[in-house]
């Protein structure tokens, strides 16, 4: 036997779906090494304050739920890595991890890096992350009952979640680059929202700059791309629709995989990929519903089908 | 328009699938009721600790996560009522449902009534519920680290969990009715068990009684049926594997709902049944894990299908 790192799972990603896997698998005294990139938590380590997830009457802030979580997973052993991992490949029996860290080797594989929402990359956007601009409607729309919201985006998402945001905004702005690109049936209704004085759209609206005072969002800069002349929003809030990115760049050159058209990963019913011992948990996965309780969820739910997996070993 | 009671949402069942459906429907405007016949918070309200619950580092109480989760889907505006249901039918655009309260109209309906573990019904087992008796070896086997245990069934189900307890357990009596049910190949596993000393098998071994003393059970009192002689087994806990009845007795009539061989309903990807507008989610959905995390995660889920759902009509 070498001296190489070996586990029975590791879990690439750190945010909710890896840290409830590692729970649930450790607990059952499978060893387990959770590698994450960036921040522990994932999305919800830098989210303001989590009002859905289930448990939490009052809601709890982002940091303290994802504190709980990895106190959680390492109470019952889990080991945490900090690192990139850029391969994953079977040797013999193994699967090995390719990783900033050196290499690390396990016997099944739990991939649950998430998802980023697509950035506009203007001034302000990051520094009002989550206290002021959002990417989630379902999570965070509730929290502007009666404001006032910009909305950035013209695809179907940007239209259908406008639609949805009527529920709570007094009115909204929404501001299309060029031309709406969604589906007629949305435009239809949108129109009719228009009509109801609910949501104004403005074609051609270049958005530059998210701006802000003492912590709170207070307007948005924009340039009219007709007439070249700056526009400018007041609004209480900012939400952005441009697009998911599934965390899946670094897997994309693995053939075996398979990724449906935006990039999120397919499996069966089991949360397994097509190559035997390799799972897919949360957010990444095709499907998914991109919420911190269903991601929880399914890696309670890929824990277990992990140890069946195991149990054939 | 007459004077009846009509919701966005009937949930018939108060367990952790439900309230988290309800917390998400709730703040968003979508009126729900939840009708619950016993307790709230189903099976959890009965559960000592719950060591495994994604946010919980330390565990939870189960009566204090079904208050937390009853406390969060009423802050929201989510109305509970207490009754049982007894028929879905679908009346114009609406489902009425009736129940022992009056007939509750809704525009979808949640079936998340959950399932039960098939009882011994012998002196014991109610009063160590959980305390001391379990059903789910994923949830509570962890707390009989070296300790002793005996295990009732002699099915797949009881076969398996008594190969996955021996993780934990110092030593296992199996105790079974009569012979032994499980698959060969769980058979040969168990021999390997029980040649490490790890598993005594007990053939037609009736389970008359569970004793303890100070809140804990020291033993199981049984019956040898081909001697007819009393027998007793020390331990620190039982686990019961006799199978699974989910609550969907009273739906059993409706010819457009699909159940698996067991009685669970069948759904497709949207947690849907085959009639429109009736979602099924948690331990009763054919595929279940018997988790709380999945079936809060599922929950979660339901209630954005049902969200899209009510957006059609």
């Amino acid at each position: 036997m070498s001296d190489k790192k070996t586990y029975d799972l590791a879990i690439i990603g750190g945010g909710p779906a890896s840290l409830a896997a590692a729970i649930y698998t450790t607990r059952e005294d499978i060893s387990t090494v959770v590698i994450e990139k960036g921040v522990l938590g994932g999305l919800i380590a830098i989210t303001d304050k989590v009002e859905n997830y289930p448990g939490f009457p009052q809601g709890i802030e982002g940091l303290n739920l994802s504190d709980n979580l990895r106190e959680q997973a390492e109470r019952f052993g889990t080991e945490i890595v900090l690192g990139e991992v850029t391969d994953i490949a079977t040797d013999g029996n193994l699967k090995r991890l390719t990783t900033t860290d050196g290499d690390i080797y396990a016997k099944a594989v739990l991939i649950a890096t998430g998802t980023d929402f697509k950035k506009v990359d203007i001034p302000g956007e990051k520094e009002f992350y989550a206290k002021g601009v959002h990417y989630c409607a379902t999570c965070d729309g509730a929290f502007y009952r009666d404001k006032r919201l910009v909305l950035i985006g013209g695809g179907n998402s940007a239209v259908q979640e406008a639609l949805f945001l009527t529920r709570f905004a007094s009115h909204i702005d929404l501001l299309v680059r060029s031309e709406l690109k969604a589906s007629e049936v949305l435009q239809h209704e949108l129109e009719d929202m228009v009509h109801a004085g609910k949501i104004t759209v403005h074609l051609n609206t270049a958005t530059d700059e998210i701006v802000g005072e003492n912590g709170k969002v207070t307007k948005v800069l924009g340039t009219d791309k007709k007439t070249g002349k700056p526009v400018e929003f007041p609004t209480d809030g900012v939400f952005v629709f441009i697009g998911l990115k599934p965390n899946t760049g670094f897997l994309r050159h693995i053939p075996q995989l398979k990724f449906d058209e935006v990039g999120f990963l397919v499996t069966n019913d089991d949360l397994q990929t097509p190559i035997p011992g390799v799972f897919v948990a949360g957010d990444v996965r095709s499907g998914a519903t991109m919420q911190i309780a269903t991601a929880a969820g399914e890696g309670a739910a890929a824990a277990l089908k992990i140890r069946k997996y195991l149990e054939t070993l």
